[in-house]
């Protein structure tokens, strides 16, 4: 049974993880007969944003990690004990937090920092040559961890994929069911909420993109 | 296009509706054809349960619906604007949200109260005749609503049978990736997380609830 490492960057699309696209990545995970565990960063999130209305809460923190961990039942671990020899490949579904917790593309576009725990974790997946798959905004994350114009895809919003070319990738526009797949760097990406205006527009990129990377190699 | 409402406790297992269910209900609605409106009491949760430690975080409050909307993206109303009129179906996602918040059951047992706002919604597509649906730990509520020897199940646990017993119902033991339903009241259950073990468990069986409500006349 193969394994994947499943990065969540929070609980809620518009300051963590989107979880429409974490559950339906990790029911995809298991639909194929792999297994998953998830990971966060035990940090501060950026910042909490009351859902019901949009807006920022003032003087609120919560933390990443704590906070996914409601995502998948309490089963979670920090990210510092993601061990690339312990997976066969690895899952970033999107949501804002991933721009705005795993790495600052939310607030500095093609100034982007990625949060370092996180860079180590990834850059351990590329450099071990494992298949990963990033979704909605985490492209822009894996911008930084690839690099070298490294072919991916948030969609089709032209001001989001320059702030990705920037970082140093190359975007290819995509429908919301399909996927990107960079091969020689076993990469899948696809735009999920970036384009879908329904669960099952995501759910179909989604899959597709779980499929894809626990095809190779 | 059918339309079903679906009543969300929270957004998080431990206080609030379980996320994989909620998720998975909204999924199979939408895979059947049918379209969904989220809907959650505007009150203060019971408590915050700090899903990384299981334990609860003294002090903090949260807003029910407030952290529902997580779930559904923000797309959420109070539960008083839920019209009977205006949908085919009823359905409630578990968690221990649905216990801590939609009634007092996880606290009171066989003295479980309803919150009154969700006893008048659920009761009304009780009144109407229309189909509902009630996952995991959710048909302790629809002990309440129903009463009369309604048959339900929430799986196999003997002590939270006996107690939905003292509140009216007939407790049916099932598995699960099963359902029971009864014909007469048009209600529909499913254990999910009470007896699931796996994410592909709990889906098995919500997709079936999701299917039999959908097919009720």
């Amino acid at each position: 049974m193969k394994k994947v490492a499943v990065i969540l960057s929070g609980c809620g699309v518009f300051d963590g993880a989107e979880i429409y696209e974490a559950v339906l990545t990790l029911l995809a995970i298991r639909q194929q007969g792999a297994s998953y565990q998830c990971f966060a960063p035990d940090k501060e999130q950026l910042h909490v944003v009351n859902h019901r209305t949009g807006e920022v809460a003032e003087g609120e923190s919560r933390n990443v990690l704590t906070e996914a961990a409601r995502v998948c039942r309490g089963e979670i671990k920090p990210v510092t004990e993601c061990k690339v020899e312990d997976f066969d490949a690895l899952i970033l579904p999107g949501g804002f937090g991933a721009a705005k917790n795993l790495c600052t593309f939310a607030v500095d576009g093609a100034e982007s920092k990625p949060d370092a725990d996180v860079l180590a974790v990834c850059k351990a997946f590329a450099d071990a040559r494992k298949p990963a798959g990033y979704a909605c905004i985490a492209p822009a994350l894996a911008a930084s961890v690839y690099q070298d114009g490294v072919k991916l895809t948030i969609g089709t919003d032209e001001p989001t994929a320059g702030g990705i070319n920037a970082l140093g990738a190359t975007h290819i526009n995509c429908d919301v069911d399909d996927v990107v797949i960079d091969t020689d760097r076993k990469l899948v990406t696809t735009p999920a909420y970036m384009l879908a205006g329904d669960i099952l527009e995501a759910q179909a990129g989604l899959e597709k993109m779980v499929k894809s990377v626990l095809a190779m190699k």
